[in-house]
């Protein structure tokens, strides 16, 4: 398994552009990633009540077919709360795309990100469908230009691709996402494209992709806000030559580590990029009876507004980390805790049993202080564990959402 | 009824003191409010399954005896996450503080705010005690005193007071309450006394301050940090003259709807007073078939940091609402939803049937600019409704909690 540069054209047979159509201010705010041939197409979804046209139409083509073509992607209007009309301009967004491409509107799959309640300006999207198809392009730069255009308070375009072989044919998974604000994904995350040239049986596509955005996508966290449009959107066009995987067999096993090796990379770079963020905030919590209490807990601490200001702090204020524990609503004995910090500038124990340890605060503001941290909870009880992601809580986080639509 | 001034003196036969112990670095760090008979004592407490040291003594003290004469209260250290030694501090600072008074300790309740992990300064706590003993008075500058001396990151001392007759005999409530950082009470908010000289039974007295609770103090929220501390006690000492109140009669539903007054006007103090923030953010949701459905829908709404730092910026940005709305576990139709806001500034309907009304963006952020803003979500199904009280997320919050312990 190698990782290599470039993102969703480095399978066989994508391509992809990212383009200005006019939505937003200035920046690029339309992206289009394209399979030369039908690719099997899976999903994971919002599971907010409240679901944006697009998530709606997905989900239904998915169903449906199992089967896309393209994705049409905007970024400045979420088309969420839209009603009859938005329905509508998202149909529209895609038979425009498909028209360009000579395809029919159900084998373009759409997304969009941005404010809630604005309509999709219409025109603008039928020009940034033309511009789409004429700017397409196969290689990494292109990747980068769709990357970049669904990005909405993101500092930097996520990308990440990998290739490995199954019975010595190279076959290559890629794939792009953006976060940065209402970031607290449940079964999906806020757009991420995943392309790969694998064959592989729709029903296989669809179990791999639902079992990984549980330790992936679904594990970060900026603000505990799940969106109104969160959408994992996964072609496989087949063009790799492999024999179709219908099996779980080993090929299914490498494939499935492969996808989770990207999935993870890019949820980490969401949380590493949430809004005003400084650094990432990784939470192992071991010794778990079970997994899912694991889970509780970690995603307890990284979505603690307390716990994310004291990291931005490069403050060891443990007692924060106990208390998200406690409250979290799994059950373990805070008298068993051990502790621990950890960065590039070394591990410190902070708490044994329940207790404050004897440690350096010079020590522990020295790990906490660099761009990754993480901090280790073992609850001492059985042998599972999790790993959840977040980022510290900052005042640009405010700036940016007090003032998020003007 | 009558709204006094005073908090927890108000009642007969209450005297309370607030002094510098040398705890904290500067402020009033001690208090003590003391009956001078033997009262009824009841007190809801932390569901966070880290339990501070003196939550855990008045659990047992109440759940024993059911009486209590004196609450002895300090800020700066928490006492929470101290293990065998901080269980001892706490039993000899109820030991200290009865020996001054002349009790048995098992009549002194204790509760302690500030940070998790450090133990009390025990030298200090027993100079406290004798302090707190000669300062102690009876008028409402002495329950002031005791106020100010539980703060921590609040802003101003919480108190309050109610007077109402039964049969002709006049009863008094008083409280006194501090938030205003890990605010997310569960049966009980951070350190709240409430003082009566009403006669009522102990099995009543559990009733009304376990009933009241719900619809009071776990209606606020600073962060969604639910604290390891939180308790609130409640004293009933009889000296009023009242015929004991045995059975809910009348008088209880006087008495209920009196200590219902003083818990929703020290639960919105703290609310209002949460750690920098501007305003006082009340949410509404009307309409619902369950009052626990009207509940979890308006807690998700003043819980949500995108919400929280849109009312920071004076942003109609309602998107947000409805979608904490839609993540918030609670099921409703989002094609239903009417939303409005409300302050002293007017009021506006800003959502019908879930999507946008065409109304001036100028008059909503003129709405918004108020220190009292309100939101009101009606989802238009059944009959029941609540209401939650909030504040907004600012830098401030952000510059306490990234720098507490310095």
């Amino acid at each position: 398994m190698e990782i290599i540069s470039g993102g969703v054209t480095a399978p066989k047979g994508y391509k992809a552009a990212g383009i200005y159509a006019g939505i937003k201010k200035k920046k690029k705010d339309m992206a289009l990633v394209y399979s030369v041939v039908p690719a099997k197409a899976a999903g994971t979804f919002t599971t907010n009540l409240v679901k944006a046209a697009p998530v709606i139409w997905d989900r239904k083509i998915i169903q449906e077919y199992g089967m896309a073509q393209a994705v049409v992607l905007n970024s400045g209007v979420a088309n969420a709360c839209t009603g009859a009309l938005g329905t509508e301009n998202n149909e529209k967004m895609a038979a425009f795309m498909a028209s360009e491409l000579g395809l029919k509107k159900e084998a373009v799959l759409t997304a969009s990100t941005g404010v809630i309640g604005r309509q999709l300006p219409i025109e603008a999207i039928a020009e940034g469908c033309k511009l789409l198809k004429q700017e397409l392009g196969e290689d990494k730069e292109h990747a980068g230009l769709a990357a970049e255009a669904i990005m909405t308070t993101d500092t930097f375009a996520k990308q990440y691709a990998i290739s490995f072989e199954l019975n010595g044919i190279p076959v290559t998974i890629g794939g792009m996402s953006k976060g940065s604000g209402m970031i607290h994904p449940n079964m999906a995350t806020m757009l991420g494209v995943i392309t790969t040239d694998l064959a592989i049986s729709k029903e296989l596509l669809i179990e791999a992709i639902r079992e990984d955005v549980k330790d992936s996508f679904n594990m970060i966290s900026v603000d505990r806000d799940t969106s109104t449009n969160d959408s994992l959107l996964i072609l496989a066009n087949g063009m790799a030559g492999n024999e179709e995987i219908t099996e779980k067999n080993e090929a299914y096993e490498i494939f499935v580590k492969a996808l989770h090796t990207i999935t993870t990379e890019l949820a980490k770079m969401m949380a590493s990029d949430g809004e005003g963020a400084t650094k990432l905030f990784e939470c192992r919590v071991t010794g778990a009876d079970t997994k899912e209490q694991a889970v509780i807990l970690s995603k307890s601490i990284i979505t603690s507004n307390l716990v994310k200001t004291a990291i931005y702090g490069n403050d060891a204020n443990w007692g924060r980390i106990l208390c998200a524990m406690g409250y979290a609503g799994a059950s373990f004995d805070p008298d068993k805790v051990d502790l621990y910090i950890e960065s590039c500038a070394g591990s410190l124990k902070l708490v044994e049993n329940g207790m404050a340890m004897d440690y350096s605060e010079e020590m522990a503001t020295e790990i906490l202080k660099q761009k990754e941290v993480s901090a280790i909870a073992d609850i001492k009880s059985g042998n599972c564990m999790a790993t959840a992601w977040g980022c510290d809580l900052t005042d640009k986080y405010v700036y940016i959402n007090a003032d998020y639509r003007s």
